[in-house]
């Protein structure tokens, strides 16, 4: 294996309970209740798919006008309930030792670009780090698009790359695009959600898995 | 079977994520950063203990005080987050069921008195119903004090009731209790979790289990 994907939101930043609160509040604003369990479930998932989700899960029809609003609505509120962003335990000293070993690497989020840059400035990543979010794909998680344009700048094949995530979109996008997945609890996700979705291994956090890395058998290119 | 004591939070009203965001929060303002779903796992423990615990998760000894201080601080940070409460789907009808049938039921809080009434309000209980909360007990879960005083005012034996809960400190307390948990995944435990920690059977949430009552066996005193 020569390559690691890396989700962003609950895998590498906290910043999932955030985001759960934050749509609660956003969708109750727009008279669609749904359960924060329910919300917790569909993290990771594109902003628009999730606001489908959520609204037909009360059996509402929602325009794409109207899913497009939510979204830049979660937006605000999100940067409000969270203005700082905090790495999860290992983040930086994982993505470090990816460098200093030579192992490529990447991260593919389905998160927006203006939502992204500061948790890569919290990450202390160098600027040619390769990313890959929402803008760059037609189709977000649990589409495959997003860890395949990854691992094509990565220059690696698919089936040599692992997928790091804390969501069980992760792994079904990973096993659509021919990657094995790793999962990671640090999105609140139960290890077994994770390891029936398809996790090859599931970690505590980062710093679990850089602490167990040699596991993954990993080889710079 | 002839009891039924429930849980209050994640159980019978959609607020764990309130309670774990408002945690986060006023952890971080006395500088003890704790990841998101470490947090939601400690949810559903008495305060005292859970900010304890979150402070010893990075090494950090808590005086009472301290803890007292921050559980008054969540108190507000929780308020402010969350105005309104919102039942969780069938919580109401499944307690009204539980009334007409006349099958002794009960609720049993880590909660404070005054965070617990605005939620029965919400519920459309009437004023005479059992609840049992921290002040009533000298220690909350997962000691199984709340449970066992709960029953003991439902005049029942502790291996005629179950206990509904969306936490593993529920089905702990229960098991201690010598009692029967039944989990529910409304507060976002995956169902595995809750499966190892001893629940008996496992629903989606108060909707899910009110439509399979018949398989409790319960019956009226």
């Amino acid at each position: 294996m020569r390559a690691v994907i890396f989700d962003l939101d609950g895998t590498l930043v906290d910043s999932v309970y955030a985001h759960v609160f934050a749509w609660q509040r956003v969708l109750a604003e727009a008279d669609i209740h749904i359960d924060g369990w329910k919300i917790h479930r569909l993290i990771g998932m594109s902003g628009g798919l999730l606001t489908k989700a959520a609204a037909r899960e009360i059996g509402r029809e929602l325009a794409e006008a109207d899913a497009e609003a939510l979204q830049t609505r979660h937006g605000t509120v999100y940067k409000e309930l969270l203005p700082v962003r905090r790495p999860l335990p290992g983040a930086i000293e994982l993505l470090r030792h990816l460098r200093e070993t030579r192992i490529a690497h990447g991260i593919a989020t389905s998160g927006k670009r203006e939502d992204v840059k500061p948790s890569l400035a919290a990450l202390h990543v160098p600027g040619d780090i390769i990313v890959v979010d929402q803008s760059d794909v037609e189709r977000a998680k649990p589409e495959p698009d997003l860890f395949l344009a990854c691992q094509s700048r990565l220059n690696v094949r698919p089936e040599e790359c692992y997928v790091v995530g804390d969501a069980v979109w992760d792994l079904l996008a990973a096993r659509r695009a021919g990657m094995l997945g790793v999962g990671l609890l640090s999105g609140g996700y139960g290890e077994e959600e994770l390891a029936r979705a398809g996790a090859y291994r599931v970690y505590q956090d980062p710093a679990d898995l850089l602490s167990a890395i040699y596991q993954l058998g990993l080889r710079a290119s």
